[in-house]
């Protein structure tokens, strides 16, 4: 198989290889859709998990299917004594209806292995995430992994963080939001950056986090440069919450395209 | 007059020096309160207030008298066209109780001047700010001043910070806010760090900020070294919003003691 994204994973940097459904001149190509892609690789980072594992659990359209599956599994008795940490809300109503037990990091401030997808992920396996508005509940649950397993489609993968020209995530308190988008905007002036403040479609209210707090996006058009200090030079601005980069933090990419599914460990 | 806080002032970085009541041999000596030594550098330093300036409103005991002032000569027509910026939900009914125009940091993103109290004060002029429960708000009002006056008496002045053996506030989001106090705890293991949640002395329920958060308070046995290192450290944890140092931040610092007011400026 060839290799399809060679900017991410370089031929020394591929540490394990699946091909799920290479073409065949026998059979006529089968075209999956993104989302079905995204179950692919959901499936395959639950091969990650065992019995009696702390998980901590994503949100997002990527990391549901991954819930689900392990859900499934407990219930099939394949997998037994599993704890699951939600990242959300969402994912805690999710996980409640499949009937995985559940806690949180007060109870078990260790984690053995979280699951969750990425908007964005960089050649070091730095991603952006958070455009689903959980970027805070997840990074202090995967920052207390001892195994972080990331779950994209290949659609994800970028050459460098902002690079999708997509949102970039920063929650901020809502007190003087125009302030801290202003602030924002200023502080990568020079990558032309456009600072918005995320609202509801149905009404344009401001959209309102787990933590009672609003999202600044921000749409970069040129790189960032040292994502440590863009990182630290975010944190500094008072009235910032949290921001969606997630750096050094995963210890797994495993990405899911037409070519199959590849995965990419530290 | 003797300079009573050498390890403050040091005889070189002395900018001005006022006695107000200086013993003289003929009255007996004056025995001030603390609170009386407040208001004492609070009136010093609203001397700094011109007419037509957008102030930052501080919050806490001392620089209540600072307000108290300025809706005073707001009063009597020494002060015109002030706009306040209350830094908490207290101020700002103070102010409009003694009708002082407020506004907002999105309406006036640059503040002329703010005038607030400190818990402590190092030789450098970094604070520890925030028992009152106030801090992000402070610190995004502050950090957007073109002069930062700090009002104290004597008995704030440390030799580094946390050396008064107090609270060093640390504001969290009530999300597994166990885990969050654990993490503090850990970052300054080697100076004896306790963290505890900060609550209401009536019932023992979590104090809320004006953000809707909680507070950490740090007791600190020893020195935490490198002050910038630690904000970024503290500010890195996902989970913190904003902590008490205010680093680099006050251009003035004015100390009232039994001995007179000092005024150190940058």
């Amino acid at each position: 198989m060839a290799i399809a994204y060679p900017h991410f994973f370089g031929s020394d940097k591929l540490t394990a290889e699946v091909a799920l459904m290479g073409p065949t001149p026998s059979l006529p190509p089968v075209i999956l859709t993104q989302d079905e892609l995204k179950k692919i690789a959901a499936y395959k980072a639950v091969e990650f998990v065992q019995s009696g594992m702390v998980l901590g659990l994503g949100t997002g359209s990527t990391a549901k299917h991954a819930v689900d599956r392990i859900g499934q599994l407990l219930i099939q008795g394949k997998l037994k004594n599993i704890i699951g940490i939600p990242t959300s809300k969402k994912t805690h109503e999710q996980a409640v209806s499949l009937g995985i037990p559940l806690s949180d990091l007060d109870s078990h401030p260790v984690v053995d292995l979280a699951i969750d997808g990425a908007d964005e992920v960089d050649p070091y396996m730095n991603l952006v995430k958070g455009r689903g508005g959980s970027l805070l509940r997840e990074k202090m649950i995967e920052s207390a992994c001892k195994k972080f397993v990331v779950i994209v489609d290949e659609s994800k993968l970028v050459q460098h963080l902002g690079g999708s020209g997509l949102a970039m995530p920063v929650e901020i308190v809502p007190f003087c939001w125009k302030f801290s988008a202003q602030r924002l905007e200023l502080l990568f002036k020079e990558s032309g950056c456009v600072a918005k403040l995320r609202t509801y479609s149905e009404n344009g209210e401001p959209f309102v986090t787990d933590n009672g707090n609003y999202i600044i996006d921000l749409y970069l058009k040129k790189d960032i440069g040292d994502l440590k200090a863009a990182s630290d030079a975010i944190l500094r601005l008072p009235g910032v919450v949290e921001h969606g980069m997630f750096l050094g933090m995963a210890t797994t990419v495993i990405v899911a395209g037409e070519l199959g599914v590849r995965v990419k460990s530290k």
